[in-house]
């Protein structure tokens, strides 16, 4: 409990004497950092999905944009299970997320219509078949620290299974096709990010400004039922701005609301497991090393994302019979 | 190093100045006892496959044999896990691995023909979608020993993956259809038991009788290379039984050859990943709590098989087209 600190929670100079139960302060400086990063990734990721959607070109540069951040996302599980004491393999992992994400890109190309691609190329049977040897048989050869077998091998799986899997959907989502929508793909990951990052957005203001009444504390003392109720305000309203701006015309009423429900819970429910890793590691954010200004580590951004992208896959996929 | 101690090394009453370097002794009773439990399991399989091969009854009777199976491997990587200080998920992991094998039992169903199954009804990304939100929710709520979060959910995971995929691919394997030969299922899974248990056999008698040179010290203190010799001769001898018996009469010299040396190479490293799971838990064989005499733990009878399973499965549908 007391290894943790919420970067709110944490002592400022000349203000040592603040209750530690206080309302967290609106921090500027570090606001103003975290919108100019937000909005310089934002212009190139809007122009990604505007002017690369359905084309090769935009396949293939998501699939860029992905496979850096799993490198990214699994060095920083790879850290933080380091400092754990443990020794995952940060190649090993890497290298079975990068095969759980090439089989989304190769399962996607299919439905497009582009070529027809064999869909044996790489099932994901197979990819899971390659990551038993790679990071089992891997480790008899490169592990050092044998002591810890059973949690490093463990370790490694669950890093390439949380970032292989969470931004392997994302590729499935950007491409997608449909008869009836044009770049239904881009829309779909446009209304995956907004929705979950207006739920981040009103959490963290309806949380900072009004946030009294502790959720989750033996998880993650920031949160508040405050800050819940903003986050699946700013989930549905980010669903409905998707159907009214015309992004997503086909969605009903209740596809707004079940959506912003859906990915608001498990994106929310993501968050608090990413807590949970950290503060069993008692680090403050991700970002052991390289970062993104004023917004943590890799882990830190996509928490939510990671567990929202497979959700809505599976309500598109079901609901909506896409891909 | 020191804190495990292989089984044939372990001081004997009035033997307790046996130099630890000697060759191990020929531990007669405990042949006994393992050959006899072996002897009632062979006879119950081999009517499952005799009997059993490509019937509605027979699938539904190997999926309950894998499912206990399952529960009762996933509960030793537990009980190893907690031994090491650790919180894994019982529930959590068996739940997920039955969701795997549930994967493997459907999608296995349409190429019999039995009756159209949809193969959308439970892909493997969406047991691996469900597997996220039952390992890592799960802990949320559970959990109560969240210091330990990271490690504690990641062995919960590798416990699901190990057994669900590992026994997962055997259901497929056994309830795999072909044009040319009949009950193809059962063959196979006999294919794969048989140039397993020869390879093991050929170790255990070869590495006790003429075992001088250690293998991997640093792995497993047991092995040797004649041992290494003894399981390969062993598993090229299975596989050839099985083409000169007539049971997989279309195997050419090239498969009897690369069957045995891949299912042997796979095996041996398997049988090694799990020594180093046990070795770093400090514990002697798999079997903590309930056990198979003679046998060990479970985990002790499935470590080769778990990885051979999908080596075949892979072998048989790009090689030879199955599945």
């Amino acid at each position: 409990m007391t290894k943790y600190k919420a970067p709110h929670a944490m002592p400022k100079p000349g203000a040592e004497a603040a209750p530690a139960q206080a309302r967290p302060a609106f921090d500027r400086k570090n606001m103003i950092l975290r919108v100019s990063t937000a909005l310089v990734f934002a212009v190139f990721f809007l122009s990604l999905l505007y002017w690369g959607g359905g084309t090769t070109w935009g396949n293939l540069a998501y699939f860029a944009l992905m496979g850096v951040s799993i490198f990214a996302g699994v060095r920083e599980i790879t850290l933080i299970g380091r400092k754990m004491g443990f020794n995952p393999s940060l190649y090993a992992g890497t290298a079975v997320a990068w095969l759980l994400l090439m089989h989304f890109f190769l399962a996607a190309r299919a439905p497009l219509g582009e070529r027809p691609l064999d869909p044996d190329l790489l099932p994901l049977w197979l990819a899971l078949a390659f990551g038993i040897g790679i990071i089992h048989f891997g480790a008899l050869f490169f592990d050092q620290k044998m002591e810890q077998a059973l949690p490093s091998q463990a370790i490694t799986w669950m890093g390439a299974l949380y970032m292989g899997l969470g931004l392997g959907f994302q590729q499935r989502l950007f491409m997608l096709g449909s008869s009836t929508v044009a770049n239904t793909g881009s829309r779909m990951i446009l209304a995956l990010y907004l929705i979950t990052w207006l739920g981040d957005t009103g959490a963290y203001f309806i949380g900072s400004f009004a946030g009294r009444h502790k959720l989750a504390p033996r998880v993650s003392p920031k949160k508040s039922w405050e800050g819940l109720a903003g986050n699946y305000l700013g989930n549905v309203l980010g669903a409905w701005l998707m159907k009214a701006t015309g992004v997503c015309p086909d969605w009903s009423p209740v596809d707004v609301v079940a959506l912003g429900l859906l990915l608001g819970t498990v994106g929310q429910l993501g968050d608090l497991v990413e807590s949970t890793w950290k503060r069993s590691a008692g680090v403050k954010d991700s970002n052991i090393g390289i970062g993104i200004p004023g917004h943590g580590g890799m882990l830190d951004r996509v928490d939510s994302l990671v567990f929202a992208a497979p959700a809505m896959f599976a309500y598109v996929h079901y609901v909506h019979g896409l891909g």
